[in-house]
């Protein structure tokens, strides 16, 4: 019903994640609405971040050298390791603030579900970068079945290795009600729990 | 925190409307996940849309041409006009099938509130294309209080022409509930009844 060339943006727009006929339809209308200038940074923004992103040769996070700038940051702690399964992690610990190592992102996780391999993720040179400069490793996969495997599996791998491997802890989430919190996350709370 | 060209990215994906943070990062790490050629489509459409879509310069509904689809129809019926706010409109009409006249597309509702004048939308032109060839001109302009305002504005400055000025009818929406109705849509559908 649509001129063709607005029914191909609305296809475009719908291959989007979570994105349906309607939502696609607004997008789409809403940039035929904008003048020609307007409409530019978005395209230049959408070549360029395929031409400009790589993966940082060391930990495979975003990268528009070599390396990501957190890798370059020489005031950073190079003997701790974070590893996490993809750069969204990244941001949510950086944002934190509290982590100042360099990271590893694995751009996935082991499933056996699924049948990804430790070999069909960034896992290899992990094992590679853990020479005896590096104290510690920290796992910061997700606490969900794949998270846990790979998090078992490196454990098993860097067993041999001088560092130590920890995980992040599991409990209550803060500002989380008691009686709403799923069995796992008690059971994990009342595992870890400290002294005050 | 991102490569400054994905956060470019995912702030021109922000400016899309209903997309926060979030949606729009989401957004922009599915785009960078995909491959080079699965990203040209995206760029070339949002680039033709622009180029290739104009006003119909009869009923100013989206075209590709002089005259949009519906307008260039040699079946239909060119003494109906249907008067709508918006394109989005044209579709919605065109979908259910009862409609086989024209449209005339106003971009746009009168509004006292938001200061939108009649001269503000593409009103005038509906006027001029009102000759003695047009039996009938519905008003399907929303039912709210510009959609209103509009449709008794264009009936008012149409008193004089041969044409009847006709609105779509008011009522229960099909499959809604009597109990769930608010009370104008109440006193519309018993103002409207009919014998059946």
């Amino acid at each position: 019903m649509y001129p063709s060339s607005l029914q191909r943006l609305i296809e475009e727009l719908r291959k989007l994640p979570g994105v349906g006929n309607k939502t696609a339809e607004r997008f789409a209308l809403d940039i035929l609405d904008r003048r020609d200038q307007d409409i530019e940074p978005l395209v230049n923004a959408l070549i360029s971040v395929h031409q400009s992103i790589k993966r940082c040769q060391q930990c495979a996070h975003y990268a528009e050298d070599t390396l990501c700038d957190i890798c370059k940051d020489t005031h950073r702690n190079k003997s701790i390791i974070c590893v996490v399964s993809s750069p969204k992690d990244v941001i949510a610990l950086e944002r934190s603030g509290q982590f100042r190592g360099l990271y590893h992102v694995l751009h996935g996780a082991i499933s056996t579900m699924k049948g990804i391999l430790p070999s069909d993720i960034n896992l290899e040179s992990l094992i590679q970068r853990c020479d005896e400069s590096i104290k510690e490793v920290i796992v910061a996969t997700n606490t969900n079945v794949e998270g846990e495997t790979t998090a078992m599996y490196i454990a098993k791998r860097l067993e041999n290795h001088s560092c130590d491997v920890t995980r992040l802890a599991s409990g209550l989430p803060m500002g989380g009600l008691l009686d709403y919190t799923d069995d796992l996350t008690l059971i994990k709370a009342i595992e870890g729990r400290k002294k005050i």
